[in-house]
């Protein structure tokens, strides 16, 4: 046991990476990584020469036994890992500029993670998450594949479906995100609050809110809803959930859910902000550009501060608890994604679901959850059919697999929308959509 | 078996009444009505009366043995009845109009039957439902119960979980007139054609279609896509479907589901006619003006023909096809609104569905339909997640509970405009919601 | 349409073709069958011969445009067939003997469907019916496989779990004698009596008796449970129901489910049976020499009554009605062993129940059962476990696969007598099971 | 919080309370029990006084600040307890005396907790623990109730849907035992080990075993069918599992799952074990003799060691540590009897189960399982029917709901037997059989 761990990291250029060094150093004590493998793809090579050369530095500062290793060889990488984690972003930062940007042509809500731009998102990352489990079948069986890439339920429920791989988790902060800004609100630590979350990816719920165990789940609902304290994430606008609908839900919602529950107004929110401070994804740039400036300082040995600007607050928390706790056998409990198999009622016994587990040497275990509140269960099934559907259309580049799929979401407003915003992201997307381009049709 | 059967219809003096009398004359002699007692409110006793007159004079005219009754005592009506058909409107016509024309004020469809009108029209009709079958669990407890009165499938539902009463069916000539628009689109005799029936009431899809019992379902789907052709109902705009659209979910929508799929393009017709015409209601309220004028002509013995503009066609058909083949244990197959037990999979086992049944002495029985395909499987979901707590909202008269249906409802964009609409809306309907103005809130 | 139909008969040589043959010439009218090719096996081909010149001669009599083929060329047979029936024995009746006496000597009943000897059965004949379903695939794809070769449950299961036909039917002459002798024991003509059947092959229940249409339950349980009037099949004991448990269970057992309701009984009685007459084998071996040798004489020309003393009574009549139902369409209502689709709740949606279908030219669809009585529920899902168990080993040829198997069953009261059992019916039945003596162990 | 809790233990005269006592005193620097409540009937009153009197010198012993409060006034114990413990036997060793002896009589195992003895003590002690759950509600509707009195899993099933309350567990020693035994079997630390543990009380299977959080279930399942290892309980036989078997199924049985896997050897041996030394509850009953004289000792201040003969082993363990649990929120995992709510699939959602859930301060939420194994779950699901059917019959009283309890019963081989067996202990248990003697028939 005592040999030591590998972790490869696919997309090491990411800016979030040093967060990830971080979490790790923070462990050494009981997670012995030794080492750490950072892999990107040629046009990544600058962003993670940048950020490889950071790491190490808070490797030295740290005082451990810990080496990064930077390559573009995956295989190289992947070959004996221990866990592999994936953060890249196929078409880069400009792929999600017009994930969002196209939509709003049509009066429609992006929404890069199970909106158009998810469908999107999905059809250009499916295709390549298989092919990196077709390396891992291959070249490090044993390895868990933790994924925070986007639209992480439907690349869970494409893993889970499409791949011979079985040790998988997807990984997302808005849990984390939630927990903490609740314990803000109430005015409470936040290891004493716990949540009981389950839904899917990105439309998850807290089915209850517990203090030091007893659960307050009024008063959560009300400081949830009260005008004055709503929270969100950095990249979701605040708006202001309406108390009596949340007491009548009887539920917490994610902050995604505003795009669900308040539609016309996050879109009108959006279209505000296109018009003044672009999509997004061109803010994200923006700080993209600050932050690898930041990270190019050789003084540098820690990560910045303004890192948590960048909208994965709390990502390194949730991605190395996680490994930390397969690895140690803790059996603690934490909100991931994983296959359902009967934990929530009413979704397929094979599909992902996002639900609190307890973390074994094995993997997650997800506790048992039972029917969700009727109110609720209709939302999460039928973005549960979405999902399928975009995994089935980014597997068989079927033109009319994917045409169903943006039909079905319920941010789009018509069949008709639907195909002509299906043509326009497919032709702005052609290069990244080889299965799309080989097929007939279209 | 020869005593011949009684038959209370409440809402008896309905326009439609005629083709239900017709109905029966046309199946006399296998289905032995004797007495056919026609109840109403006193606000409706001249429409009983005239329609009344009318049923009697078809009746003499046909040479048959039945006796009409006319009543405004329901208990007399259903004492010792055979069979209970229910075709009511709480708050009458004024109240559709307000079902369409509130919501429009704030750019939302009004669609009285799985829309917020037919949320309203639920929370007026369940409780007097609930009453009627108390008075048949007393008065004649071996009788079916034949519910038309919209929204049909959460009247069933709400009979189905909030009454003791089994034997209830809910109805609609939704499938019928699918089938016979299909059959003339496709220039075929309607009883060469068969439709696999499946979903929930106004939102119930063919899964497939038989010619002579052969599926010719991807010719079917051409059909109804195709641009010239489009199928649809007396009250629902024929907007063209997307052709790609249908071929991808690869199954026939019913007219309804343009609210869900067309939504936009719905609402900007809707916006339009109103404009023009009016609501829906009012237009009805023409026909009906204009039928009553007909029905009162003591030398008219037929029903008229211009009851088919009335958006009813096929509605005789439908309801006398079922009583018919209870009565004679005719097992051949019919679509009726009827408790799931497993019939469509990710449905609950206790709700209503609509779906193909064998009809036999005791009921109709779900032909299995197994999974519902993947991309149709979510919207139904969630429509039945919004009946179910719209009936609760019903039964409970909370608050709550009705903004929760509401602001779930697909054709709400967001909390606050549900809460806005449901405070209109509520104040709107005052008389008609008792247990909403007895209850602390609103 | 009317080309007519192409019919083939794997096992052709059996004793019970004739029967099929009459039911072909009976609906000759209506189902137009040119081409009936009877195949079998070399050893079986004296047999085949025998039983083909009785079926020309019955077919010249009747008068009709059919030809009767005999050949050893299975794949010649298949080819362009439209429905392919099975009723063939490998092994022949000799292995019949032993699946009866060898678990005797262990204090055992043989039980050749669902117990033991019916283990040995599947674990012979599934290998066989894949190979069909393979040159089904490849020579007629478009034809039905209606399976009539026992344990006609597992096979069933094995086709649909285990081959890339989808048009597979089993079927089972015991619904039809049950319905056959209460009509009998009631005194009602048969045809104006149901029965609502729903589980398993020789596992299936009457849930409920109808008479023109009107449940007469109590009273068809009063009569099953009458000592006077014991129903069952040629093959087993009539042994009397304990009037009280029939009325407690509330259903309508088959003749089978003596085995597991009245076990030691059922043992005694094969025992001494055994000691007197030999294994049912050893009868049904004596009962077809006599029916060869009737077969054998030129003037027959006609299916002999005698056939019926065979145990397969109303055989033709579920074949033929079965096939009849699909080609023209007929709608009617079968029981047949079909996919379960969540026809009955509790049994896994991919597993072959035996249920009341309608029976489309698409083939049988089941009518929804819900869930089955608690009482018999655990029975019927014992009983699969073990259906599911011996498929699984009859495709791997796995030794603890078929002693787990063994053991499971509720006829087996030990492991250890599973284990002895099993090796001794291993070397007995060592040449038809040729997957197991390639395998390491055993 | 500080204010201490108060415990209430129905059943307080039993031999095995100091081990409870022992688990408190053992656990009072985070369980402050301040109020420990034992309660008997009049009959237990002597021994309730021994036991009530040794419990204190061991308290005072410990020197910690728990008082105990001896009385026959079930209600005033109840009162305000934040948790109740019931471990009563209706009728006492000599109603087990019969449960065992009289099956022998008709050559069946009596087995007092799945067998028909379970059925006879499930018949007598739901209608009294109906009675306490009145009592809780009323009076302590905050508490948890914990049940140890056997059949634990059909108390559990019969409260979940019998009575109002919501906070019941069922506890069993039988996993903790398993787990106890087979650390000793692979020489390894007990708290090193972990068991997935999944099934009904008493027909619970080990569905894997982890060291360290490692899976070893192979070699578990080896040492576990060592002939020279055979693991049990003091209560059952050990005799020896066929190891092909187990290999065979996969996941390790329970000491009691040889009496549906070994009938006949355990059938043997309990006629033997009748013939020497008397039925089990002849054994115990010399146990708690010899129990109860040591009890008397005033010298004696802690749990004698003789106790653990009674078959009671880590029975404190078990209890106090779900306790313990529970108050402090521990969220560990323990296998417990709790509602599935889909924890394991093919088990109905509102029936209790015996599986690992993690302990909070709400209760415990059972650990999804998914499917289990194919081979096992037949006999679970066919328990499980036996229990629901046994506990409609105590509830209602119903004779034919008893005889189908009786006679679905693995254990019982012929509905003959089943009829004379429930005859006769009817009879036998008639004082403690009210709702049987005021029904019509028997
Ligand atoms: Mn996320
Ligand atoms: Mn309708
Ligand atoms: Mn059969
Ligand atoms: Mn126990």
């Amino acid at each position: 046991m005592e040999k030591g761990l590998k972790i490869a990291v696919i997309g090491g250029g990411s800016s979030y990476t040093p967060e990830l060094v971080e979490g790790f150093i923070n462990r050494h004590h009981e997670l012995p990584v030794r080492e750490l493998w950072l892999v990107d793809i040629p046009e990544g090579e600058e962003k993670l020469n940048i950020v490889g050369e950071l790491a190490r530095r808070m490797v030295i500062k740290a005082g451990i036994d810990m080496t990064i290793y930077l390559t573009l060889d995956r295989r190289q990488a992947l070959a004996g890992a221990d866990f592999v984690t994936t953060q890249f972003r196929v078409g880069l930062l400009a792929a999600r500029q017009k994930d969002e940007a196209i939509p709003l042509k049509y009066g429609v809500i992006g929404q890069e993670t199970n909106g158009p731009g998810g469908l999107f998102k999905a059809l250009r990352t499916i295709p390549v998450i298989l092919e990196i489990t077709k390396d891992i079948e291959e070249l490090c069986p044993e390895a868990w594949l933790v994924n925070f890439t986007n639209p992480a339920g439907m690349i869970t429920e494409a893993v889970l479906r499409h791949s011979n791989i079985k040790k998988v988790v997807g990984l997302c902060n808005v849990p984390i995100g939630m927990k903490m800004d609740l314990a803000e609100v109430l005015g409470v630590e936040a290891d004493r609050l716990e949540i009981q979350f389950a839904g899917l990816n990105h439309m998850v719920y807290g089915l209850d809110v517990f203090l030091d165990g007893i659960s307050i789940k009024e008063k959560a609902l009300a400081a949830a809803s009260d005008p004055g304290k709503q929270m969100s994430m950095k990249n979701i606008a605040a708006l202001g959930w309406e108390p009596d609908f949340i007491k009548g839900i009887g539920v917490l919602p994610c902050p995604y859910h505003r795009y669900y529950y308040k539609t016309d107004e996050m879109l009108a929110e959006e279209l505000e902000a296109f018009e003044t401070t672009g999509t997004r994804a061109d803010v994200v740039k923006g700080v993209e550009t600050e932050l690898f400036d930041l990270y190019k300082n050789v003084e540098l040995q820690t990560k910045p501060e303004q890192l948590e600007k960048r909208g994965g607050a709390y990502y390194s928390e949730a991605a190395c608890s996680l490994i930390n706790s397969i690895y140690n056998n803790k059996q603690d409990v934490q909100p991931v994604n994983t296959k359902n198999c009967g934990a929530i009622a009413g979704i397929p016994y094979d599909s992902a679901v996002e639900v609190n587990c307890i973390i074994t040497k094995e993997g997650p275990k997800p506790i048992t959850v039972g029917e969700l509140p009727v109110a609720v269960r209709g939302l999460v099934q039928q973005i549960k059919s979405f999902e399928r559907t975009a995994v089935e259309a980014a597997v068989s580049g079927d033109y009319y697999n994917a045409l169903t799929a943006m039909a079905i979401n319920p941010l789009v407003p018509s069949d008709t929308i639907a195909k002509y915003l299906l043509d326009d992201m497919l032709e702005a997307h052609k290069d990244y959509l080889p299965a799309f381009f080989h097929s007939e049709k279209a």
